[in-house]
C-alpha cells in the first residue's frame, strides 16, 4: 500500500511533546497507517476539555518523513485536535489516539483529564477515538506492556467502528505484560476525590493551597467497573458517549410546576 | 427562621467575580437561604472542568455579612467548588448554583463550559447543583428577564431534588420575560463547532491563530432538544449525568477479539 493510501491516524497527548507516553503511542499506532502528531508544547495534566482563547495559539512542524509529520501546539489538548481537523490534516483521519497518559483517567477522574477531552474531541469530529492512560504517573513511567495489548485494541477499532457520538477510555495496569489478566468492558466506576487541599503559609505569612486529594470507590465491590477491572489487573475499556443527557431524568422533571 | 437555620447556596461562576451575571445569580437564589460565593478572580471561559496543579491557589474573602459571605478564588471554576467544600463551607451546601453565564452553553458547548463543569463538580460532591446560562454574551447583558425564571428552577430543585449524580444545564432565550414561552425539559442537541480558526500573521512574520468558529445544529428539526427548545424562545431544562459510559455500545465491544 501507498503512504498516501494508507489511513491517516493522529495522535495527541496532554502530557506534552516530550512525554515517554506519547512516544509510546506513536510505535502502538505506526504498523496502522500514516501517522501525524500534533502534541501540546507543554504539560496540560487536570485541563480536561479545556479551549484557549485569550491568546493565540501557534503551531510547529518538528519532524517530517514518509508516513510521519510531528507538530507541537501552543495550546491545551483540545486545541491540538481542533487544529489538527480544521489547519494541518488535508483529510479526516480514520482514527484519533491521544495519550499515552501518565496515570489513571479511570472512574470520575474522566471529566478532569485532557487525554479524554481530547479523544471526546475527535468523537465530537466523528472520528473514531481512543484515550489511553497507564496507572504510573511518574515522568518514567514504563510503557513496554501497552505497546501489544493497545494494538489489538487499536486494530478492533479500526476493524470494527465505534458507535456513534462514542470514544473509548482505556485505562491499563501498571504490571508486565504477562501478568494482565486481560480485557474488561465496563462502566465508569462511581468514585469522587476528597480532602483535596494541601494548606500552606507562604514568607509573607499568607495562606495558599495546592490541590491535592485522595481517590475514593464508592462501589468497590461492583465487579463491572473500571476501578475493579484495574485492581484485578484487567485492562479497563469504558465506552464514553458525548450526549450528557441523563434520559431517567426527563420524566421526573417534565413532571414540575413551573 | 434563624440565619444559621436557612440552608447554605453556593454560588460561583465562570466569567468571575465582576461579571454582571453572578449578581443576578445572586439575586435569584438570596430568598432562599445563607448565600455563599467563591468567584473566580478572573474570567474562564472556555476552561471546561479544568483543575489547577501547577500552581497554588489563594482565596480572599471580600464581603460578609448576615447571611452572605464572598470569596474570590485565584483558580477555575472547579477550583472554586473544590476549595469552597474542602476548606470554606462548614457544612455540605443544600445547592449549588453556577452562572448566570454569559452565553449559551445549549448542544454539545457544554463539554467546554467552565459554567456546567462547575455544576458537574458540585454533583460529584451529591450537591443539587444547577449551572444557569443566557444567550447573550456581551459583558453588558441584560439579566433581568432571568430572575424569575431561575428562581422557579432553583425552588424546585431545593422541594423535589434531582436524580443521583444528576445535574442540570439551564439555558435562557435572550427575550424578554413576557416573551419567553415557558420552560422545557429538553435532551442535548447534537451539534458541533466548525471552521474554527482565523489565521494571521504576526509583525514577525510567524503565523498564529485566534480559536473562533460557527456551531451547527446536526439535527435542526428535531423538537426535543435545548437548541430547538431556545430557538423558539423556551428555557431549555438539560439534565445533566456525570456517568459517561455508553451502555448502548457495552455488548458490542465485549464481542470483539481481544
Amino acid at each position: 500500500m501507498k503512504t498516501e493510501d494508507k489511513p491517516v491516524i493522529l495522535v495527541t497527548n496532554d502530557d506534552g511533546y516530550r512525554a515517554k507516553g506519547i512516544q509510546a503511542l506513536i510505535e502502538v499506532v505506526k504498523p496502522f497507517g500514516k501517522v501525524v502528531v500534533v502534541a501540546p508544547s507543554e504539560g496540560h495534566s487536570g485541563m480536561s476539555h479545556a479551549i484557549t482563547v485569550k491568546v493565540p495559539l501557534r503551531i510547529e512542524k518538528v519532524e517530517e518523513k514518509e508516513g510521519f509529520e510531528f507538530y507541537i501546539c501552543s495550546g491545551t489538548p483540545v486545541d491540538c485536535v481542533k487544529i489538527a481537523m480544521n489547519q494541518l490534516l488535508k483529510e479526516k483521519p480514520s482514527l484519533l489516539v491521544s495519550g499515552i497518559n501518565h496515570g489513571a483517567n479511570s472512574s470520575s477522574s474522566i471529566v478532569y483529564s485532557g487525554t479524554m477531552a481530547a479523544a471526546m474531541e475527535g468523537c465530537l469530529y466523528e472520528v473514531p477515538s481512543i484515550g489511553f492512560s497507564l496507572l504510573d504517573f511518574s515522568k518514567e513511567a514504563d510503557f513496554s506492556s501497552c505497546i501489544n495489548p493497545a494494538r489489538k485494541i487499536v486494530g478492533n477499532v479500526l476493524k470494527n467502528g465505534l458507535l456513534p457520538d462514542t470514544c473509548l477510555n482505556v485505562n491499563i495496569p501498571n504490571v508486565p505484560e504477562n501478568e494482565m489478566k486481560g480485557v474488561k468492558v465496563c462502566r465508569q466506576n462511581k468514585g469522587v476525590w476528597r480532602e483535596e487541599f494541601d494548606k500552606r503559609t507562604d514568607p509573607n505569612n499568607r495562606e495558599y493551597f495546592w490541590l491535592t486529594g485522595e481517590f475514593y470507590n464508592l462501589e468497590p465491590e461492583a465487579d463491572d467497573t473500571d476501578e475493579w477491572a484495574l485492581h484485578h489487573k484487567y485492562i479497563s475499556i469504558v465506552p464514553v458517549q458525548t450526549d450528557l443527557t441523563s434520559y431517567a431524568s426527563l420524566e421526573q422533571i417534565k413532571k414540575w410546576n413551573f
